[in-house]
């Protein structure tokens, strides 16, 4: 039976995972590939993890050893990080290798560069693992709605902060106290301003977009906003109004154009991506080719993620030789949609004056601007009366123009707080 | 540049959802495959429908024209139904040609045949839309989870059934009533009997237990039941308790052996699959790999079906040549777990005499078969009095084996009605 090598780069938590899953799944593997699929060398150079190599399997703290087996067929790079991941694949791409990664970072910064590496050399680069962690989201995109214009993606791509809002939801606490928790089980790193300030989901994001709308999509062209000012009075309204708070890549193709951003919002409870809870990612999409898909998964853990790098190489093993890679030369340059030009639903919460007038300011100001009013609640009085409005779907220039004007009045107490509505919002 | 041509069997709602997709995204196909994939005969002998063939495109009532063409390299099987469908399958494949099929009647009974025959001939047999439309769980299965261990698959696999017991727990409307209303609606068919009785769940579950668990699984082999006998009570009773009810496909793996069935069920409110609700349809998958996944998407209709089937042929396209198909010489042979041996979890209500010391003689009994309650809730009076009981998970031939017990007893009024609980339930 034919063999096909693996040389894998960095054995920590996924790359661990990946060596037990491929023995213990060696027969599945031989199932479906009909070809004997094993892992030849590991580059790891801390030696506690290097102890973890299964036996016959060569270790090495070289990558030269690596890359010039000429019987390692594919390069599974799992060091994570810009360099030296980029200089490995690259080296590996040029030598003809396949090469399997889960690095966001590098993708979502110098994926144009590997991708044309990958197409200059004939092999492959594939990167599952780098976006939904066990989630087949690329595969699905990229193979099975290959022919369906995608039109819109949003998605729940970074489970710390899933799970903090999941949290502040369920319990009524503050951010600070939930984020702490959060840490202490585990859910969010000791330093997780990536995952909280949303640039996790915004490197995640520029990976689909590109996929899905077939041109690219960089880190830099992502706009990103975090969760760190949702507070449990807005998470507390939001539940009365039947709207639970994400942190939602939304990706959208509008007018031929593309506009890819990262923002906290709020869904309706009705729809699917709500009741995605917890450490849970899940991607929605639309289409008028398919109406609407989803997929839920894990977005991270070392097996999922492992299952992940697996069924890329599988894909690889099993694709034609000089089989087609979605790459340079094909992709379209769409060109990014304005934000201001965008509509949008709004939540807004302010902080106003407990006197007569207050709502007609506010209301008249909005009117001036084209922007009218879906709801409206009044809550507290004195010093902590608040107005809730939710607004009728307007373009952002407009809701942004009205609400700088709003702020500036002298009934309004404090900064606005607003948050974007996604979903059909029925409520 | 190369070219693959298509033949297609039948041009009803999903046949010319094909031919117009395959038009409009001929440029989106090149892309994805690096080939220029087109429409080259038709076989259609119903002339309203043969009239819808874009022109250039050549009209046959002869299927010798279509399987002889030497430039038709996949053949897509939409007549549906066991013959002429299956003929026309076997002649293709013997001919070497690649086919692409939306039949679950027939895979779900000549799977293993038309496999065979791909087999001998080295070419492809395809039937992502046999399934669940156009969400890809086949594809994400044989492809992405490959070498993951599937070890539970629930699925919502028929949208007639979802939207009625979807409009029952919303309305609180009894069975009949809400089944007329999808009728006028065109959400069931005049004659739902497949639907409504859990057939048409079955042969799709047929086959997705196969791919998942690399055995054979025949409709024969899926015990199924429908949602005829589902009342309103027992829909409000289960909205008391946190649960929904669904029509499940469940498909278990149990010490190694599979337990393959269709029937309706409550699920937690809190479940990913509660919240499917309408004509959607979803699957929900878990594994020591991977954890949970769960894929949501619509489950019928012409364009999403025929969007499935257009990935099927670009995933042809893009399968290097003998490249794998999961076939028969490299299927298990599993063998199946009996239902009575099967852990469950059981909701129960009966139609007691208003006495005392009823609950007494239910719990009797089922303590001597070993069955014990989680909770019980006494209603109604005279007439109308009701328990309603949930039980800890218990093996189902003691369930039952109570369950006669019980209903010989003189203070129970009429046959008790009882529904499995799936998922974890924990209210």
């Amino acid at each position: 039976m034919e063999k096909v090598g693996i040389g894998l780069l960095g054995y920590g938590t996924v790359g661990s995972g990946v060596g037990r899953l491929l023995q213990a799944n060696a027969e599945a593997i031989r199932l479906a590939t009909g070809k004997q699929v094993e892992l030849r060398r590991v580059l790891e150079k801390n030696p506690d993890r290097a102890a973890l190599v299964p036996q016959g399997v060569a270790v090495t703290a070289d990558f030269d050893d690596v890359v010039s087996d000429p019987e390692i067929h594919i390069v599974v790079e799992l060091i994570g990080g810009i360099e030296p991941a980029r200089t490995f694949q690259l080296a590996a791409l040029k030598a003809g290798k396949a090469v399997v990664t889960a690095n966001k970072q590098l993708l979502s910064q110098h994926g144009a560069e590997l991708l044309q590496a990958a197409q200059d050399a004939h092999t492959f680069l594939r990167f599952e693992a780098s976006a939904v962690g066990a989630v087949p989201v690329i595969k699905v995109l990229r193979e099975s709605l290959a022919a369906a214009e995608v039109t819109s993606i949003m998605g729940i791509v970074n489970g710390t902060t899933n799970y903090i809002l999941s949290a502040m939801a369920d319990t009524g606490a503050e951010y600070a106290p939930t984020l702490k928790k959060a840490q202490e089980l585990g859910f969010a790193e000791a330093d997780p301003s990536e995952d909280v300030g949303g640039k996790d989901a915004a490197a995640k994001m520029a990976i689909l977009a590109s996929i899905a709308f077939h041109s690219r999509v960089r880190l830099g062209d992502v706009e990103y906003q975090g969760i760190e000012s949702i507070t449990d009075a807005d998470v507390a309204h939001g539940k009365s109004l039947g709207l639970v708070p994400k942190l939602l890549g939304v990706a959208k193709l509008l007018d031929g154009r593309m506009n890819v951003r990262v923002y906290p919002c709020f869904i309706p409870n009705e729809h699917p991506l709500a009741g995605v809870s917890g450490a849970y990612n899940a991607v929605f999409l639309e289409s008028d080719s398919f109406d609407k898909l989803m997929l839920f998964g894990p977005g991270a853990g070392g097996t999922p993620t492992a299952s992940a790098v697996i069924g890329d190489v599988i894909s690889i093993v099993n694709t034609a030789p000089g089989g087609f890679i979605r790459n340079c030369g094909c992709y379209k340059d769409l060109g990014f949609y304005p934000d201001a030009e965008v509509v949008s639903r709004f939540y807004l919460r302010l902080h106003v004056a407990d006197e007569p007038g207050v709502l007609a300011k506010v209301a008249g100001l909005f009117g001036e601007e084209g922007v009218s009013m879906r709801s409206m609640l009044q809550t507290g009085q004195e010093e902590a009366a608040e107005l809730v409005l939710v607004l009728h779907p307007v373009k952002e220039a407009a809701f942004l123009r009205a609400l700088e004007r709003i702020a500036a009045l002298s009934v309004v107490r404090a900064t606005p707080s607003f948050i974007r509505v996604e979903g059909d919002y029925a409520g």
